[in-house]
């Protein structure tokens, strides 16, 4: 098949941009030897960390490859091996450079905005496009050896469930290393911050303050490697499911083999087209950060747009083929094509949202700061409005996608419009995975006593970051929303298709279309939506519980180095930057656990809960309702979590460019207030619920599997 | 009609019993002059906002009842009316004895605390049964003429739309009453503590703060009036959808009349249950003020357990009938005893984890003081974490009672619950409405310089106000959860009846079973989810704002005073305090107005774009999961914010009693920037929330009967 080996070469192409890219990125120069000394101690902070995550992650993940085996086949459990581990490997990799571009970026920043942005952005580009050329390659290598080497139908059941599988592992990743690295970047965030600049009133970054090093290395397994992990997975899930949906929906019709492969096909195209993207970042004469970085954005938007159409042709042989979905709905890949425009539609519109929200020359961050004055009370509520307002454009743009694409193609349209948008992953998460190296650059150069001016770069990265890093979050959790409904309908029609098959499969046998009730007015479906929406209010409320948690834990170990060692206030004494590193990794280890499994186990206990009270189609009613309620309610908390914590880094950003009294005004310390209570909705539970609400239906098309499988 | 007079003779008892409570409240004596004073710019303040806001509405109101009567019917429209008074009317009242309680509640606690409980409670079961007491007759009466005396028969569309219409009424009153009332209150509250005890380092309730009378103010306007009409409003559409649903199920069957008047019958029993009840609220010997409060609703509940029994055999002449439903599920008067027995375990379950997660003596509330000793920061990310956590348990028992209610008795079950559930209300009202009466009390005593002992003692009966204001925020929120499925019933019943008689109601052709959708496989179903979702959010969003805005005004004009008049704070120079209380009431009403609207027109737009894009059924199925939408996020929404609300309330008052350092240290400070955001969370976005739903509901019922009538 000559467009699966286009993908895989697309994919490959990635592969060989990063690896490329590293050698650029190492060979720059890594300053003096006091920076070298900072970098090493992150290094060595950042790959503790991640080791003992991923050993924790590979106890868990050995047990469910053998439930999984056991309770499915072999070939499916090695589909959940390819997306657990690479995920874990962009995860990794993404992580090993960012920690080693972070001092080369402060060096080059020495010299130049412009050298400095350079390196940065290279080094989240190689995340980039690690990320998204292992979710393809992985998706498309399994796909083609399962169909053209193992000789499986596309449409076969064990092609589907691998396919399911390799989502969940990415998806268990995932949740793991977004909790796990959330916890331990916002734990040292908010109780370094707590301890450092409130108490004993030193600068961020201050190299006195113990718990600095710890911060830098949170930056990178937080926002590096635990945003890269949840960018894989949404990529690979969704790829996953609008391919499980071809397969549904065409089975034994002519257009199956392109409509399977149609997904495959823009991701690979959208990959290379944000590898050419990558070349258009460079400084313009005004000097504008954003403005280079949007240009690659642009770049990558505009060159997939143009590809999009002849790809489009090609793979279905024309533009006026008829697809006909099994509701007798037609449409024409000229359809599919307008789906993938909305898609990347529905992408701009969610950055140019966010950005208003988040963006320090807007009313939303404004009103915060200029809230700051009458203290902290009216900082917060302020910005826990403006968090809960940001949620309703959003929320508009994704209800206007799902009607307009559902228009053009059907469900199917829906599906396209999301592998479209998420077919730019490489491109977005770029321009994520450059926050971590600025703010790790800025924190070097503090710590190393650079001149002022280079940390006067660094900062100018750093807040660009912030938006950036807001935009990102927007990104995922829009393009889950809009995904729901294809992950629900993958659940439906699979479900379908065992019910009609229950002589095969015969647990199913009983769930028929009189018994199986989707509809509002069954009281089960309500009781799902009602369980599912609880999930992410409570795994919400737990993962602000850990981070408050950790954060203490930091203040008490700040707190005795100082009384303990009374040197490291005088600079005389060098605090342990070991031991707060050590307490943080194991509290993010021990945290990330309990919440982490809420979302596995939760479709289980529904589903059987439900069945032995209302039997078995109810069951499977009350576990469809799970995963909207999931995601009705997931998307909100999300959505404010996200801006509202962005919103309130950016306020205290005004008020420190000298608005409302500057650094050190009243105002400005309730601004700190407000950050730190956004530090944990915007890095750790506002985009965990993400990875959460995949993981949920991820398990429930799992457990159908499962079940047929008795 | 026995049953229908008895329920009206249970009516006029609990407004005799109000009569009587007023004379006794009114006997005690109101101290000395200086009180009176202060007692007489609280009264005029509140009546003035008052008259103020109901004028507003009165104007909203004439426009509405002009529509109604121009689309519908006059007799509609007088329904609409007789809603929209009796709540206005019962809200007034309960403000009126509010404001003049409160004095003498501080003059009977310079006496004894049984004294000052004895008053406060009193005035409190005033506003308690003059809601429960007029919201019943205002049902019953008007049910009684249109059947009996105009001859309409129960099930006729004119009954139907009339009750509906009534629930229109006090739905509408209830948004804007609590909105207003909420920003008013806390933009009081809030702002007022800000400049007071922060900047300034005065107490709270310190005469000299500008801003003083207005926060008394506030406490009967929001606390008082606000929960009044929110209550009835719940209360009232609670009862009509019952018995909506009721003339919906049963039409044509043997047990009509007897079904129809039930919910009644109930309601009346549980009025006459909780006026006994009042009697037993008398200090025990432990001088426990919520052992006395809890003595009274226990004895309500087992009155009305007791008597549940005997007269659902009466309404249904015996045990042993059989009803059926038109799914054709048979059950008898013995389920939906159990039924009604189960809305009463599920209000003691939602008391008792209102009080676990508000209580000073459990986890949640230690946990957010403990949290306060590392700061402002550390304090709010713990009281938002406890907020959402908050939500999972009292989520978890809606769920439990809809399962246990649906099988003992199908959907009607649920309703029986819910009207149980609601039937206790006069009792709950009178637990709330005693706070503010506390409240006042407290804040009398502290401005006429009354013995520190007076004041010890009312703020003893203040901190259990708080409790009780949470658990009567918990019960409303919790009913409307179960109700959801009732109102949603009502809609799709009422759908289904005018499709099936399209030939009659032509608008309602080509809405048939195949094209009426209303599964989740739907698009437009999920739009409609996803449309209500993001109401709550963006509703208090808005509500947050607005009493920031507020809250910032105050600080301005207090500011602005203490600068114009320097003899203020030497207490030489008494504050302009009729200026804090103008501005806040022009802030409310014209904060309240476009909020309120906002729940009242989305349904509208919402079945009118979604049908001129994909025509009348998907319209129609969209506004259907637009009205589960609306209740799956506003559930956690206002489960978290009421519950958050009072937890850091009350951590605030754990401090205060000593722990953690006490008064005016650094963790007292981080408290009460947590109380400062609590305050809108609890007291204007949280509870708004409530009616918000009922009136999406409502307004989509109103709406079909409009179209119908095309």
């Amino acid at each position: 098949m000559a467009e699966l080996l286009v993908t895989i070469v697309c994919g490959l192409l990635s592969v060989v941009y990063g690896i490329w890219a590293i050698q650029s990125v190492m060979a720059a120069d890594t300053g003096n030897e006091r920076m070298q000394e900072i970098a090493g101690a992150i290094q060595e902070g950042a790959q503790a960390y991640l080791t003992r995550q991923y050993t924790t992650i590979a106890i868990v993940g050995v047990v469910i490859f053998a439930i999984v085996a056991f309770l499915l086949s072999i070939p499916v459990a090695i589909g959940f091996a390819i997306g657990a581990i690479l995920s874990a490997a962009a995860g990794f990799i993404g992580m090993l450079v960012s920690v080693r571009a972070n001092v080369r970026t402060a060096q080059a920043a020495s010299q130049s905005l412009g050298a400095g942005l350079s390196i940065a952005f290279r080094s989240g580009a190689i995340t980039g496009m690690f990320v998204a050329g292992l979710a393809l390659l992985g998706v498309a290598v399994y796909y083609y050896i399962l169909t053209e080497i193992m000789g499986y139908a596309g449409t076969s059941r064990a092609v589907i469930d691998a396919l399911v599988a390799l989502g969940f592992g990415a998806s268990l990743i995932s949740i793991f290393a977004r909790l796990g690295g959330g916890i331990f970047t916002k734990g040292a965030d908010v109780g370094g911050d707590l301890v450092g600049k409130v108490e004993a009133g030193i600068p961020e970054d201050d190299p006195r303050n113990p718990a600095t090093i710890a911060d830098n290395v949170g930056d990178n397994v937080g926002d590096c490697a635990g945003m890269a992990a949840d960018l894989f997975e949404t990529y690979a899930v969704t790829l996953v499911a609008t391919m499980v949906l071809a397969a549904i929906y065409f089975a034994g019709s002519d257009v199956l083999q392109a409509a399977m492969v149609y997904p495959l096909v823009i991701c690979g195209v959208c990959a290379v087209a944000s590898i050419a993207g990558t070349f258009f970042v460079k400084l313009g004469q005004s000097n504008s950060i954003m403005g280079a970085l949007y240009k690659g954005f642009i770049a990558t938007a505009v060159i997939s747009l143009i590809a999009l159409y002849p790809i489009t042709s090609w793979v279905f042989g024309g533009m006026d083929v008829v697809l006909t979905l099994p509701t007798g709905f037609s449409f024409t890949p000229m359809a599919l094509f307008l789906c993938g425009v909305s898609g990347l539609v529905i992408t701009g519109l969610i950055i140019w949202i966010t950005e208003y929200y988040t963006g320090t020359g807007f009313r939303p961050v404004r009103s915060i700061a200029s809230a700051s004055q009458t203290g902290h009370g009216t900082n917060v509520i302020q910005g826990l409005a403006i968090s809960m307002e940001a949620t309703a454009l959003p929320a508009i743009v994704i209800i206007a996608g799902i009607i307009v694409t559902f228009q053009l193609a059907g469900l199917f349209g829906i599906a396209i419009a999301v592998t479209t948008m998420l077919a730019l992953a490489g491109m977005v998460v770029a321009l994520d995975a450059f926050g971590p190296v600025t703010d790790n650059a800025g924190g070097i150069a503090e710590m190393a006593d650079l001149p002022a001016e280079v940390r006067d770069t660094t900062d100018a990265l750093d807040a660009v970051g912030n938006t950036t890093k807001a935009v990102t979050k927007g990104y995922a959790i829009g393009s889950a929303g809009l995904g729901a409904l294809v992950l629900f309908t993958a659940y439906t029609q699979d479900l379908k298709f065992f019910a009609a098959n229950s002589d095969q499969y015969g647990y199913f046998q009983g769930v028929t279309s009189e018994t199986l009730d989707f509809s509002l007015s069954n009281p089960y479906v309500v009781v799902g939506l009602f369980f599912g929406g609880l999930l992410p209010f409570l795994f919400g409320g737990i993962a602000m519980t850990a981070v408050g948690r950790a954060a203490s834990a930091v203040v008490e170990e700040v707190r005795r180095q100082f009384k303990e060692k009374p040197g490291i206030m005088k600079g005389e004494e060098r605090p342990d930057y070991g031991r707060a590193v050590d307490m943080l990794t194991r509290a993010a280890i021990r945290e990330m656990i309990v919440p982490s499994l809420l979302p596995v186990l939760s479709p289980i206990v529904c589903f059987f809960a439900i069945n032995a009270i209302a039997g078995k189609a109810n069951g499977f009613a009350a576990l469809g309702a799970m995963l909207l309620g999931v995601i009705v309610t997931g998307l909100f908390v999300a959505l404010s979590m996200t801006a509202g914590g962005g919103a309130w880094d950016n306020a205290k950003k005004y008020i420190e460019d000298g608005n409302y009294g500057g650094k050190g005004s009243d105002a400005h310390k309730a601004a700190v207030t407000g950050d730190t209570v956004g530090d944990p909705y915007k890095d750790t539970a506002g985009p965990a619920v993400n990875p959460m609400i995949k993981i949920t239906n991820i398990v429930a098309l799992l457990l159908l599997a499962v079940l047929a499988h008795q």
